[in-house]
């Protein structure tokens, strides 16, 4: 596993939703069939740095067994870091024990390969589930995310201070209980502020106050000597539009600009996180692309001051074919994949496509083309064994 | 005229484009009767400072006439400051002399109540029409707004560095042509970087680069200790949908991280500025809005805190009634009036539509409530007679 690039902000996937939808079939309850095609658009895309976890609920599956099958989804048809179950402690350990068979015999004992995402049960108190999860993970020496989830006047007050300071709170009293666990062990600073429609009691996402809440949040982490987990693609919109990409831009900014190291729900995030769209996944993982380039920051170089295409071209000419812009053109601008830049002509006669309609072409293109990463195949068949085997021992449930 | 808000980013309309589009008569030349409109919506958007300058092209006026219907426009149908004519030095003086009779007699010689929009003839060039209007803005003590408009790889290098150097160079040269005019005149720093599309030469708009360009720019104008007009909701959509709202919302954080004072092209831009959008409008107007809640910083007061509602509500319970958030729940957080926030089954009762769907509902019901602002009826006509003796000294010419 490398980098995927100089930016410090690793993204994953949405994490989360009963819901699927894509613009022919509408929304409906996630499949497995939708969490494996949602690795596998993660997997495509050069900007995301993490299969995710939860992509989507995938409801066909026993609740007993889902764990088993997401993971190996993670591990068979991405070669990207993931995110294990969370839900009980035995499944916490059932994650960490599918991602050891995926590296040579003792390699987790000094390498954190796999992540549990730990939910305070805000206003403050980390409960049985989630502190045994937890203990999982830190005992193993693998890493922690420990994150409150707030949304101001349910879960913390209204007031971004107020809320900020109970999250504070919250998240390091995790990360000190793994310390206490396993001194030592990974954790992350995680964060998830969010805003409510006071009049209707509504979650809000992707609005201004839970953005600015994250560039203090930002800092707090840093002065905890801690990487952080901030933000995301979120909207409350119920489709793939101008409002939905207003809000999710919103806070991938804030992402961006308060130096979060871990973006969960940075692609496919719609309804409050009750749906993963595939339009929406594309269209976020472009913007991904986006903000790669925006954290490249800018160059100061004496040939980025271009002192000779100044000479060269003289006033009240053009760039077009000067030497620097010849040099650089290739690479100077980001290119994006979607965005349509042409004339309005040139579009119009090609059917006058919106943004999501282009997007919808874009999934199912990436998805047919979609390889899947080279895999031993002992490691194949040790993990196919071993979720066969752990589906014999428990018990089928549906709750 | 008063402030708005606490705010330091005056916002105002987009600028210049020949066409205009709605979602129900599609895109069409701009006239005098959409001018006007668009003057209305700004003046009935609580989040706009500013009433802009050329909303859009009348084109259904000869030209050399389109100067006077314009300003006569922005002085009756809104109380906010406007830009004047740039095209000409005569059609700059007629702007002035215009807004002259607004007010009572020698204030102009006083205060800055009307702003000529500059542009440099990048690169390098200050040409005899944008000198001339600058000359006549200045020498009246009125306001000027000198602009590079830079599309990198055309009219400035393709490297962002090489690009701020330029810009800054050429925006200084006209600040300091007009302190040669007038000492003291005041000048706002202009800027307007974008980037193409380099395979096809076409113009990009709401990319990274600039976006990160403009944080240079700011730190640029304020060691100048000048004034900042830069960015807008810029976007190479051609409709109001996700790749609209996506590129706008980067554009216009950038105009709020750099510590823009002035934002031109804040609301209804589309298609690269080739369109103004009556859905884009108020959809960017509604983003004004959130941005308003954002630069409202974050208060830290004890209050802020919530020290009495965490001692109310204790661990484990929730927020909603708690006397703390019934304090502050009306304000606590950006109440949108485009974005859905219902649940999905709501949402789709309603109809299921989209936010430019809404949008359009909007921007009727907000022409059709709109009141004219109250204006001394002697004023009114002077206005209507100047433009009405100019038009007859001035022939009739159309291109």
């Amino acid at each position: 596993m490398t980098w995927r690039s100089a930016a410090t902000a690793w993204s994953a996937p949405a994490y989360g939703s009963p819901f699927v939808m894509d613009l022919d079939r509408g929304r409906r309850y996630g499949t497995i069939a939708d969490f494996r095609d949602f690795v596998r658009l993660a997997q495509s895309c050069p900007w995301m740095h993490h299969s995710g976890g939860v992509v989507c609920e995938p409801t066909d599956i026993p609740v007993s067994h889902r764990h088993l099958d997401m993971v190996a989804a993670h591990l068979t048809l991405s070669d990207r870091p993931f995110l294990g179950a969370v839900t009980a402690e035995k499944r916490a350990e059932d994650s960490i024990e599918l991602a050891r068979l995926a590296f040579a015999p003792g390699f987790l004992d000094t390498h954190c390969v796999i992540m549990g995402n730990v939910n305070v049960n805000s206003p403050l108190v980390w409960d049985g589930t989630m502190t045994g999860a937890l203990r999982a993970y830190a005992a193993a020496g693998q890493g922690v995310v420990c994150v409150p989830f707030i949304l101001g006047g349910a879960m913390g007050p209204v007031t971004n201070a107020g809320a900020i300071a109970q999250a504070h709170a919250e998240t390091l009293a995790g990360c000190a209980l793994a310390q206490l666990v396993r001194p030592g062990a990974p954790v992350v600073y995680g964060n998830f502020l969010s805003s409510m429609a006071l009049r209707s009691g509504s979650p809000t996402f992707g609005t201004p106050e839970p953005a600015l809440g994250s560039l203090v949040v930002g800092q707090l982490a840093r002065r905890a000597g801690l990487p952080l987990r901030c933000s995301g693609s979120f909207t409350t919109s119920k489709l793939p539009d101008a409002q939905a990409m207003q809000e999710s831009t919103v806070s991938m900014m804030a992402a961006v600009n308060c130096g979060a190291n871990f973006v969960l729900h940075a692609a496919g995030f719609l309804d409050g996180l009750l749906s993963m769209s595939y339009e929406k996944f594309v269209l976020d993982c472009d913007f991904l692309g986006a903000l790669h380039s925006y954290l490249g920051g800018i160059d100061t170089s004496d040939e980025a001051l271009a002192l000779d295409a100044f000479r060269e071209v003289g006033p009240g000419s053009h760039f077009f074919g000067c030497a620097h812009t010849m040099r650089h053109y290739e690479t100077a601008f980001w290119d994006s994949d979607l965005a349509d830049n042409r004339n309005w002509e040139s579009w119009d006669e090609d059917g006058g496509l919106d943004a999501a309609t282009r997007a919808n072409v874009r999934w199912m293109r990436l998805l047919a083309e979609y390889e899947v990463p080279p895999i031993d195949p002992g490691t194949a068949e040790a993990i196919s064994d071993h979720v066969a085997r752990r589906k014999a021992e428990l018990p089928e449930c549906w709750h």
